[in-house]
């Protein structure tokens, strides 16, 4: 049994994969990996997953559930070209990598992109400051957790523009108030499913509003008015999506997750905090409960460690090349049992 | 055991199921679902997969490979991207509802996608004549295999424009002169893999030589850069097209295939217009090896004839919507006794 820390693509629940498995030999009779998206065994998963998604977060009326593909690189042009309005400007929060991505598609899209706040002056270590927020803005664009460096935000902005969020990497991972964005999108490959699928949660007023021609793949309300059937979609993504919706909704939701990756986080923190061997990377406020970024204080005792953790079965732990140390990240299904034998690892240096 | 004559996604190898199932469970001590993108073990993957398909299609020097996502829908917009060119001017040959769709994500990029040539005055039943090409055009695109209609071109059109062919529904089932094209893409899920990935197989002289600006992950040029990996990948998709393309090579290649799909093919159509209760709907020279559309000659024999082939175990066989009738789908790992087991019920009417 491996350890797994790693940044995603991640760990999913080993229920799921053994469903997941057997529904590779044997859905209906057939391969799911086989079956038609038009067939009514399919169409019945996509149902379950967008529903399983509305119940899993307390979505209100008035919004639309979407499994699409891209990922959230594709994910920062469809969001800029379904929100544009009137100003043909957008405001964004840069909080590393990802935000910065953000910002270009924004303009690729044909809008201006302002950066209203960034925290690249400290290497994004940091969540910075957004209370200024213009009014002639299309949106505000944040990125709730940003996995490369292991900050995350604690409230959502306070603004009466329509907000969007990439919430890629912690969406499912605690309760949100959806009814305060016009736009979610997140990749599946951390707290949802596979690689291969996109989350779009999209306030239905929005819809076919847009400022600017969108072509029709990019368009949301094209998605919407097929039931994210408008093209073959991520049959396999989708499927074992719903299979881990469903182990979330057994096991207590999001409010038991929220408690769970608490716990988890509170541990090593903990950890790095009283531990003299590490420190963290990030400014303590801004911690992320998902992706804990950590670095050695004597960079000689490297070699000892990565021995250690790497013999503990462990795996992941690299930090991202553009931060360095390590980062443990630690999706929902990461058990607290494996927290707890890096922890043992970390004492034992 | 089902004989499955979906029209995609389609059956694939039950060995490669097999291979497909036992990783979920176990791929070097993790679930494949898992498994970091940028972990040694999965980048051999894509290169593995990449590297395949230019062994089973014998692609030249000269081309690069990425397994994308989006499908053909995405495809069209990226082909018009990424090959505009001085002309802002692009000609289609219209063979049905994806060619149609081809030419409006065309003018969706921005050029004026001309039709050259059209079978829509026969419901798209045969190939139309395209001798005559522009030569301002910045290229010409084709659709080799019209999946509902059930037509295929029986040769590459000669023109010494660029050329751009979606190949979704037939490549891998026959040699083909990846030499003649500037682009070849293809949804995964007929003869490559499950839904989730997107073949292109582009020209390195074209990258980054587009008249237009693209969207980053509309740009080839971008992927190409980044070996395939530009954004998380839809891993499990890549795994599974690696495993079936391993077989296909284990099994003859694409020259075998060929002959098989034509065995296939010989067998249905031969039953088709020998058999006075069935019709075929398209063109006699136009025909799909693939896709095999007929019809009942005498429709109260409709009840009969459904019930026969579904107490045949036989699924998937229910014309598209806009041709209506039936449809065969033959794709490279439906096996011979499966068309035998449908030509036998056919017999038996």
């Amino acid at each position: 049994m491996k350890h797994n820390f790693g940044a995603g693509p991640c760990i999913l629940p080993q229920e799921v994969f053994k469903e997941a498995a057997a529904a590779v030999l044997d859905f209906n009779g057939l391969s799911i990996l086989e079956v038609s998206h038009r067939s009514a065994d399919f169409v019945k998963v996509m149902e379950e997953a967008r529903e399983n998604v509305k119940k899993a977060l307390n979505v209100p009326e008035g919004y639309t559930v979407l499994f699409l593909q891209g990922g959230a690189s594709l994910g920062f042009l469809i969001a800029a070209y379904n929100l544009a309005g009137k100003h043909k400007r957008a405001a964004y929060i840069n909080t590393g990598t990802w935000a910065t991505k953000a910002v270009k598609e924004g303009a690729n899209a044909g809008l201006e992109a302002i950066q209203i706040a960034s925290s690249e002056d400290k290497g994004f270590n940091y969540i910075p400051d957004a209370s200024e927020i213009p009014e002639d803005i299309d949106f505000l664009h944040y990125t709730s957790n940003n996995t490369i460096v292991g900050t995350q935000f604690k409230s959502i902005p306070e603004t009466n523009v329509p907000l969007v969020c990439d919430m890629s990497s912690d969406i499912f991972s605690q309760p949100i108030d959806v009814s305060k964005f016009d736009l979610i999108y997140a990749g599946a490959q951390k707290n949802l499913g596979p690689a291969g699928a996109t989350l779009y949660i999209v306030k239905d007023s929005i819809l076919g509003k847009s400022s600017l021609h969108i072509p029709t793949y990019l368009d949301l309300a094209v998605h919407a008015k097929k039931d994210s059937m408008f093209n073959t979609p991520p049959v396999y993504s989708v499927f074992v999506s719903n299979l881990n919706l469903k182990h979330l909704l057994k096991n207590g939701g999001v409010e038991e997750m929220a408690k769970k990756n608490q716990a988890k986080a509170d541990l090593l923190y903990n950890e790095i905090d009283n531990n003299p061997n590490f420190e963290g990377t990030t400014e303590v406020k801004d911690r992320s409960l998902m992706n804990v970024t950590f670095r050695l204080t004597d960079d000689s005792k490297k070699e000892r460690f990565d021995q250690l953790w790497n013999d503990g079965n462990i795996v992941g732990l690299k930090g991202h090349r553009s931060v360095g140390g390590y980062r443990a990240s630690m999706y929902n299904a990461l058990e607290l049992k494996s927290v707890e034998a890096l922890v043992s690892i970390m004492k034992s240096l």
